[in-house]
């Protein structure tokens, strides 16, 4: 942490920009990764989904720097970039599609609730800065990081059936 | 990612070495960590009580290595490293108590929220594997990281109103 932290305004604004890069980088890098290595068509079109889902996210995190006066700026986060690093690496290590749908999806499951906390956290904070204006927005992309990780879920009931039934076809 | 992973059963079996390295650290340090930093009773109260909890699902955990006969280890993980070295630092980088416990509430949902993603692939995991005898125990401990994750945001709203009126008057 870099900057002097004095009151709830600066924090806000430390996780506002996390939240940024964050975004950023799902758009340009981890969402793009994961529609490559994932197998199943319905996590392909559920990712996809959440691809333009983000870039709206995005578009919502501009308007809360507008809104808010606050420099439009990214902070980098050794957070998401090991998660990130943990979906790249069950990319690469698992061969069999299955099975590295089921690990995609935990390691999904982990960028969203990163993010459900950061937007939970964001909300939290704007509501008590009386940034009225800015916290629908803020409640919306919470909402949608909540219903992705729901929708992961939903899929991992037919991926990991998938998955066990892999395994146990490759030990016959 | 150094281990084969060739079926559902060797990803059950990561994340379960995540978890059981993650609660380890926990107790061992994370959850007294910033226990020591909080400064709002009912905040040190909290994490107090979490970190008896987090004995016992270390605990829960001892019991799905025995039941399971997968051997007692733990995998190290950067990624919740990163999040109790990001909570060190608004321990050490704020100096003022309400704006810390702020910080350090937003830190904590993280670390729940890393903790749901953990759980709650295990879950699916051990249920789809068949595992019905260590379900149960993962699923307490999943309920009890998300009362947690709860608890973090309730006493977040009167913390957050502190800090404000803190950051105001240091204004004055």
């Amino acid at each position: 942490m870099d900057m002097k932290i004095e009151g709830l305004q600066d924090l806000f604004e430390v996780e506002l920009k996390y939240a940024y890069d964050c975004e950023q980088k799902l758009v340009d890098k981890g969402l793009p990764e994961m529609i490559e290595a994932a197998q199943s068509p319905q996590l392909r079109t559920a990712l996809q989904q959440h691809l333009r889902e983000t870039h709206g996210q995005l578009s919502r995190l501009d308007q809360v720097f507008s809104a808010t006066g606050i420099e439009r700026d990214t902070k980098g986060n050794a957070i998401l970039k090991e998660i990130m690093s943990a979906a790249k690496d069950s990319a690469s290590h698992i061969d069999q599609s299955p099975l590295r749908d089921a690990a995609l999806i935990a390691n999904g499951n982990q960028v969203e609730h990163y993010e459900i906390a950061l937007y939970g956290t964001l909300v939290a904070f704007a509501n008590q800065l009386g940034l009225q204006n800015v916290v629908s927005l803020l409640e919306q992309s919470l909402k949608e990081e909540k219903e992705a990780d729901a929708k992961l879920n939903q899929l991992a009931q037919t991926i990991n059936v998938s998955a066990t039934q892999q395994s146990r076809s490759a030990r016959v």
